[in-house]
């Protein structure tokens, strides 16, 4: 265990006791990937301080996406690296911080940022997109950017991989100071990690990527944690009908407690679901949200939507080199298609307004999790999401 | 030639005669598509008075666009109908109108529109679009909507079908009163002409559909009428670099004048033009319109673009029945792509403004009138386009 120990759980709130451990590598447990598929390894890793730039954080709740299983799975090969500490939501506590960090201090209450923001490139001075230049979602990436090494390794000295820039399945993990976002210290750090990827991505999809209108129409396809988070984020906005589209009726049960109001199973058709929502909205929704990844889903999707205005939000991710199932000449139907990533939330300078909204019950957080586990049963929590058992399994740790 | 003779001339400017021809069939002189590449034929034919709710229209001047050219070599078979009365870039005077039409009188210039405004659907209702759900431009139509039959016949009294409820290779036309728009009496009806398609197409494209900003850079792929609007749009908006892409350099003289800063011959590179335009531009342009209709160059088009926020906005008609050439994780890079048909103008309602914008000199109509030349020549006109020695070739009527 880390030197912090049990100060980091929930009940500790605030109250920050200065460590010993600034400056030194920290030995602590981590559930290390040492293959595609092979089951996560709770084992000793050695942690280093960070570097310029860096803060070191202390994990006290993780949880697992879609994202992470992927790579677990070793999908795409050009993306694969073992050993690798994986996990990208989370929130925790600054331990300690590198050379040049001033907007963060120990003990600050946070939340990594698979997404960064480093506030200064092009783009960051943008209003247009939340894809940092340095910072952004990076699959490939596995190393610090400052010296190209990792911050951890294992009891012998060998190297382990960072994961999108958080690698959150440790007590304790390395992220440059872009990569992290400070929060309120008052806040349930259990339901802030959550805000780490898939809420965040699917209310700020309805949010700020579509930007849901009140009184409009909405369709979501695929009801895990993104597409559920899409539908909260559209009812928060004052959508009056929300159908959600999954092929596993179990999940309308919690798409109804998020807000939607009908529901489409494609197998119990005789038509394709687009049709039977334009017949359902008088031509289609005003917004559609893919959330499978599936490409015969986006066309559903994309053909959902009304003519003249519809937008489709692309979430979902697509592995397959396969093209867009769109022709170009249907985009003068007036129909639009857009990805997103993050919500377009700007994590470093707008995640702290979305947690307060949060906390203030524009979305409830609490319905995304599903089920809770300490640390040492993560493959378990593996398990739970590959079955579509789980929506979120926290992990304490 | 029809019994209005020469009161109709470019010289007449908003002094109308009454005639004796309302209520009564016209017999006129009309430019007739008989068959696939077959030479029109200028010949007599009849044109029915309007019925409830349509004009009938005295065409002053035509021009040709692709649109016409494409119909006229039949390259798409399902969208085949001969006889008939190609044209939809077009000025006239209202010779007379049906019952009900309260928003123009005899006399009234006016401008046809190939993508109609109701004024009462749903879709005319909405800012958002400006396709109809009755009038929008179908290629499909051949007869009149009220009772599916057509204005034009022959000698013989056989039909010969409309075209995109314009037909303007006629001395009369009749249109939907949706499909016709009164312009200001004093405009030259020879630069109105062109409002009817291409250069508002264009124009729009860059004001409405991509909201060209000031300050920003553009890219135009392939330099005919459209894309020479989309550039004296964006120009007319401040942007700053606007780089226009063709392989034919003859084009780069006119592209100068329409306000373009640079140019790209890509058969000049040993590199893709979308490697090129990112090298020139540190990491792409803000807009890239595409006015090829190739797929290739769409593609080009689309990565030329800055990531983050590019959009393309596609003009070119892609005939083939070929899938987007873009993977659904592209879009996760923060690059667009959208459609827009007529330039998002709503027609009836925004083309007046647009038409005033052009005659206080927001947009050089001339430099788009590239040849002149009596109707009785129009196929020589076709020629010209073929060629792509005209991009605008005035036939006056």
């Amino acid at each position: 265990m880390g030197s912090m120990g049990d100060e980091s759980k929930e009940s500790f709130n605030g109250v920050f006791v200065p460590n010993d451990t600034r400056g030194k590598v920290i030995t602590c447990k981590a559930a290390v990937a040492w293959g595609p598929k092979e089951p996560l390894v709770i084992q000793d890793v050695q942690v280093d301080p960070p570097q310029s730039m860096e803060v070191r954080i202390k994990i006290v709740f993780t949880s697992i996406c879609h994202t992470d299983l992927s790579a677990w799975l070793g999908e795409n090969e050009n993306q694969r690296a073992f050993p690798r500490i994986l996990g990208h939501e989370a929130a925790g506590i600054v331990e300690s911080v590198g050379e040049g960090v001033i907007d963060m201090k120990e003990g600050d209450h946070v939340v990594p940022l698979f997404n960064g923001e480093c506030g200064d490139c092009v783009y960051c001075k943008s209003e247009k997109t939340n894809l940092c230049g340095k910072l952004r979602v990076n699959p490939m990436k596995r190393v610090m950017s400052i010296d190209g090494k990792s911050r951890f390794s294992s009891m012998d000295g060998k190297p382990i991989y960072h994961f999108l820039s958080t690698s959150t399945f440790s007590e304790y993990t390395v992220v440059d100071s872009g990569c992290v976002v400070k929060i309120d210290p008052n806040a349930s750090l259990k339901k802030m990690s959550l805000l780490s990827c898939g809420v965040s991505t699917g209310v700020g999809a309805a949010w700020n990527t579509a930007n849901v209108q009140p009184g409009s129409t909405v369709a979501v396809f695929g009801l895990g944690a993104v597409g559920l988070a899409a539908a909260a984020g559209a009812r928060a906005k004052g959508a009056t009908r929300i159908i959600g589209v999954d092929i596993n009726p179990d999940k309308f049960v919690k798409g109804k407690i998020m807000g939607m109001t009908e529901f489409i199973n494609p197998k119990d058709l005789k038509r394709c679901v687009n049709e039977e929502i334009k017949e359902l909205t008088e031509g289609g929704v005003d917004y559609s949200f893919e959330c499978t990844g599936n490409l015969e889903v986006l066309r559903e999707a994309f053909l959902s939507t009304h003519d003249g205005w519809g937008l489709t939000v692309i979430l979902g991710i697509h592995g397959s080199p396969r093209l867009m199932p769109v022709h170009p000449m249907e985009l003068f139907d007036g129909r639009r298609i857009t990805g997103s990533v993050f919500g377009d939330f700007k994590g470093k300078s707008q995640l702290p307004q979305f947690a307060e909204e949060c906390l203030n019950g524009v979305i409830n957080l609490d319905e995304f999790i599903t089920h809770e586990l300490p640390f040492s049963k993560i493959n378990e929590a593996f398990q739970l999401l590959i079955e579509g058992k789980s929506l979120r399994c926290v992990l304490q740790l």
